[in-house]
């Protein structure tokens, strides 16, 4: 089933399952995408300023993606990210932890350009166990408008 | 050999290798972290709203992360972020897609809460063989002063 922009209200809240970080995960991505020490050498990692291995911040912002496409919010219509207002990494996200992840509707704006169209804004953010913010990302979507 | 904020000046300009997308990690990336048919499945893909797979947006920050970390523009310095201001997905990229990626600095500030640190902000811009801008973001990274 889709839902369309008139299915959406400012204020929805989403909250979504629990992802677990695990090591093996944190590495690998790592090594394929963001080849620091910090992310990718446990050891050189311990010895560095966080004293001990950090995720990469756009392996947190996968985790955080792959959490709201398996929510299905818009159910079969595609979540198309037009872009992101702002995207903070607060706190570092490490092996083992557990994030909690909140999405919220904040805006809902009908395209001027496209009238089949609107603009949902929204704020997706992860906790981790010790309810610090580690993840705050402010995407817009392009959602259809209910066809007539 | 690291380097330093007052290594770096603004309007040092980056081009960066090329990154050649491959259908096989496309759909490797979007089936584990962006779980939606217009990425994961090039039959329904080809009768949606693209004409053809797209690859997830998260999966082109990664490829991005991946030539700017490649690159080692700060040296062993690590490029830590804090977090980006804007991020943009004006075009679809395509599997067979090659990526020419640019990074620019924009800003050098000096840290208030931390002295011994400054934040560069950036603009890294993806571009495809047509031309065409497929990313864009503006992120902001933590970068030490120089030790006296």
């Amino acid at each position: 089933m889709n839902r369309y922009l008139e299915d959406l209200t400012v204020g929805d809240r989403f909250e979504l399952p629990p992802v677990h970080v695990h090591e093996d995960e944190l590495l690998k991505f790592a090594r394929e995408f963001d080849p620091q020490p910090m992310h990718t050498d446990p050891q050189a990692a311990a010895e560095g300023a966080f004293k001990g291995l950090i995720a990469s911040g756009w392996h947190t912002a996968a985790l955080v993606m792959k959490r709201n496409a398996e929510a299905r919010i818009l159910g079969d219509t595609p979540m198309l990210g037009l872009g992101v207002d702002k995207l903070e990494w607060p706190q570092p996200v490490r092996p083992g932890d557990t994030l909690q992840v909140i999405t919220e509707i904040t805006k809902i704006t009908p395209s001027r350009s496209k009238p089949q169209f609107g603009i949902v804004a929204m704020t997706t953010t992860a906790y981790n166990q010790h309810g610090e913010t580690v993840f705050v990302a402010h995407p817009n979507c392009w959602v259809p408008r209910r066809p007539v």
